[in-house]
């Protein structure tokens, strides 16, 4: 999420919320020097590792969703391109290595101001183990996907589309918005 | 681009570079209460806007690239999917409604901590005008493109992979990445 920037970046004075000149949306700009602090979405990069027909999931260690099964995903971070980060997060999360990268599902979450980047990727040697966000890895087959313990709405879409591109043999790229509920 | 954070955004005093427990990569985080300031890329978003052939540019009004053409694109904010910010920023620096759009590229740019995506949309009606970042809007055939004036290296690359997916009859989803050149 983000939370509100109540001191400059630059120089530490309290800042105000204000629409700059030019702008249309409210940003938090410092009294004192007037830096204007953009806020904007950010990215989570993972993947769905394939092996032998089956696919990586990690059952998730940390909240939200502890306990939940999800794809090895996470921030991309400066300096690295999506599909660097979506390797990354698989040899974090899974211990595994992928190879081959296929972008093939976006989702946008606009109420936590994040999108969502799936890959297809080539699971090696079907090797994968438990990182530290991480409780227990699995391949599963689709008919054994825990679909009742999917961690999030982005990751259920993402096998989704990949279960359904797979059995018709063609692969495209799909997008999406995980809208929050309008309760709860 | 992204500038150091010098002062906390929760309570103002100084940050210190250091790498949090369990992280990998140094974070700005508060001396006083440990606030850590994460940094990511944020999302460029724009259109292939057609019309009867033509493709929608823009000539920069702005810095960087002032006087160069390129697709109507800028920074996704907030709460909007990333559908919605590339209509925005068509209405706001063409004047221009477009429709049905569809993700066909995606341009990571490291160095600057940014992704560039881009859409195909269809122009209502042929119209458009100039926004308040633009000097100049017009419709272009293929052969009339100015590519020798093209503001970015990712906008390049949208235009190439549009025509040539255009030419084919088929469009897919490309992804490429702008690396800075090693001197300059």
């Amino acid at each position: 999420m983000s939370p509100t920037i109540r001191y400059c970046e630059a120089c530490g004075h309290p800042t105000a919320e204000k629409i700059p000149s030019g702008d249309h949306l409210p940003r938090r700009v410092c009294r004192h020097c007037g830096r204007i602090h953009y806020q904007n979405p950010r990215m989570v990069v993972g993947c769905v590792a394939e092996w032998q027909g089956k696919v990586l999931l990690c059952k998730r260690a940390i909240e939200p969703r502890a306990g939940r099964w999800t794809l090895p995903a996470g921030f991309l971070e400066n300096n690295e391109t999506v599909e660097e980060g979506a390797l990354r997060e698989t040899r974090e999360e899974a211990l595994a290595t992928v190879t081959d990268p296929a972008p093939f599902a976006l989702v946008n979450v606009p109420h936590v101001h994040q999108v969502h980047l799936f890959f297809r990727a080539q699971l090696e040697h079907g090797r994968h183990g438990v990182g530290a966000e991480t409780l227990e890895t699995g391949l599963f087959d689709a008919a054994g996907i825990p679909w009742a313990e999917i961690a999030f709405p982005s990751v259920r879409y993402a096998l989704e589309c990949y279960l359904a591109d797979r059995s018709r043999g063609q692969f495209e790229f799909h997008i999406s918005t995980w809208r929050q509920p309008l309760s709860g």
